[in-house]
């Protein structure tokens, strides 16, 4: 591999998931240009990556040392040729629109180093679509990260058909270094696996509260102390080994199936919300958390923060 | 209300679900009598049962004189009628057949007091069949909690149409006096609010393993790391609302909407798994986690222990 220990970051994008990255890179002090093409967005953005910064330092998940060199380095790209000349990794966060992340991508690819890897962090889209409008597609892959990006870990790294190995294995060792575990998929499938299982659960949820068969923070609380601490401990297929025991597996999975077949036909086949369901469900999450959004994201970061902790920890 | 702080527990059953609620009301010291029709599991199950209840006392979850209390008068009911005759709270553990479970609920409604109240665990039916033979439904609901039951707080309860309303309102209390949370449902649905969720992301696990998407061992390690912590950081909803910040909700949600569309077309519709997949499924977990079963076990518990801790701690 050619890859440098710490790469030199090209952000582009100053939204939710470009502040993410920003933010991470920085953290581990790492330089960092971001951009976007909205001028006026990047103040907003600096200071916002500041302060998520400054929070990792004051968990001591990150040396002050680390952090004042990264904020140091961390730089207004000003424009998108600026922005990657001189990347070793661009990381495009560009809006969900096929046509518009292509032709951001083919504008990318005209001014970056050859030796650049370009990684899209576009849910919607894959690698093999992407890269409709590049000449080198084999520098082209997909990396789609859970936010808030600096506390969550994982990380699904889905290379197109026509990505190069060396590509992958250097954002893999990059994720690395940014202490962030990467995991590889075999294959591009609609919303990979964290978004289908986001998915699936969000669909329930919805029909749930829609039917009035429990209310907004009952549900919440019902699926956060139940499978997701559940999950938080053991993932859902190493939790049905264990609850198979000492029993062949094929006849305790057996077991299992008499009762999750019959609710996998009673489970909710929506795939959509029409206007009325939507305004329904925006109304009824308004009135279950009113204007608590500051002091609840701040204990969630610390919930994050210890979770994460908590799984680092050996046996 | 007039139930008793303390009240004389009855289980029916020692299978896992059984031995799951003898710990937890022993762990508490009240006074619990087991009973199962297989005459000779009763050994074992208290073996077990003394065994968790000692975990959570050296893990400091319980003191030890609760637990000397509730060890000394944890006892074999040998038969039905002894177990229930005394009993304020009747927990029905059968198998997951109507009939057998209909018929065991007859036989316990004539030999229990007038003012017991009965609880049935089935995964698979809700009180509103259940009761078919008794002569007082008002006394039966259903109340389904997560296993290992003794560290996962959170407990479902499904009222059925007939339910008496101080019977639930007992149950309550009883639930959180063993430090639990109960959530009654307002309707009875296939899996109820955990199950739904778990067949929704089962059926994913399923389908991105067996088409080879994914290692089993990544899955786990995505779902655990990713969506599991998110949520046991915040519900599901509760995300959405802090994702939305200050947009308006409905148009927040709307934008989540155009990603989520796509991916709910693309879910999994499986309803049942055939031979040939069940195999195949089993032969993949085996071969993921050969023999780590114990060791795996107590990590989880570990980790359970600390996540609800954590989840306990004020903001």
């Amino acid at each position: 591999m050619t890859e440098t220990a710490k790469p030199l970051v090209a952000v582009i994008g100053a939204g939710g998931m470009g502040r993410g990255w920003a933010t991470l890179a920085v953290s581990r002090g790492w330089r960092v240009t971001l951009f976007d093409p909205s001028a006026n967005v990047f103040d907003d953005a600096r200071a916002e990556v500041i302060t998520r910064v400054r929070r990792l330092q004051q968990r001591g998940m990150v040396p002050a040392e680390t952090v004042e060199a990264g904020l140091a380095a961390f730089s207004n790209g000003r424009s998108l040729l600026r922005t990657v000349t001189d990347a070793d990794w661009v990381i495009e966060t560009g809006p969900e629109d096929l046509g518009q992340r292509q032709r951001l991508l083919e504008q990318v690819e005209q001014v970056c180093r050859l030796a650049a890897i370009i990684t899209s962090s576009s849910l919607r889209y894959h690698a093999s679509a992407l890269c409709a409008r590049l000449r080198r597609p084999e520098r082209l892959l997909c990396v789609n990260p859970w936010s808030p990006l600096e506390y969550m870990p994982v990380v699904e790294v889905i290379p197109g058909p026509l990505t190069a190995p060396e590509c992958v294995a250097a954002v893999r060792f990059w994720l690395q270094r940014l202490d962030h575990h990467p995991i590889v998929l075999h294959a591009e499938v609609p919303g990979n696996v964290s978004g289908r299982v986001a998915a699936a659960v969000w669909r329930e949820c919805i029909d749930l509260v829609l039917d009035g068969v429990i209310s907004v923070r009952d549900l919440d609380r019902v699926v956060s102390n139940g499978p997701a601490v559940a999950w938080a401990a053991v993932g859902p297929h190493q939790r049905l080994v264990l609850a198979a025991g000492l029993r062949d597996l094929t006849v305790a999975l057996g077991a299992q199936l008499g009762t999750y077949e019959g609710w996998w036909q009673a489970l909710s086949q929506r795939t959509s919300l029409d206007r009325e369901e939507l305004y329904r469900l925006a109304r009824a999450l308004e009135n279950a958390y009113p204007g608590e959004a500051d002091a609840v994201r701040e204990e969630r970061d610390r919930r994050l923060a210890a979770l994460i902790d908590l799984r680092k920890s050996p046996p």
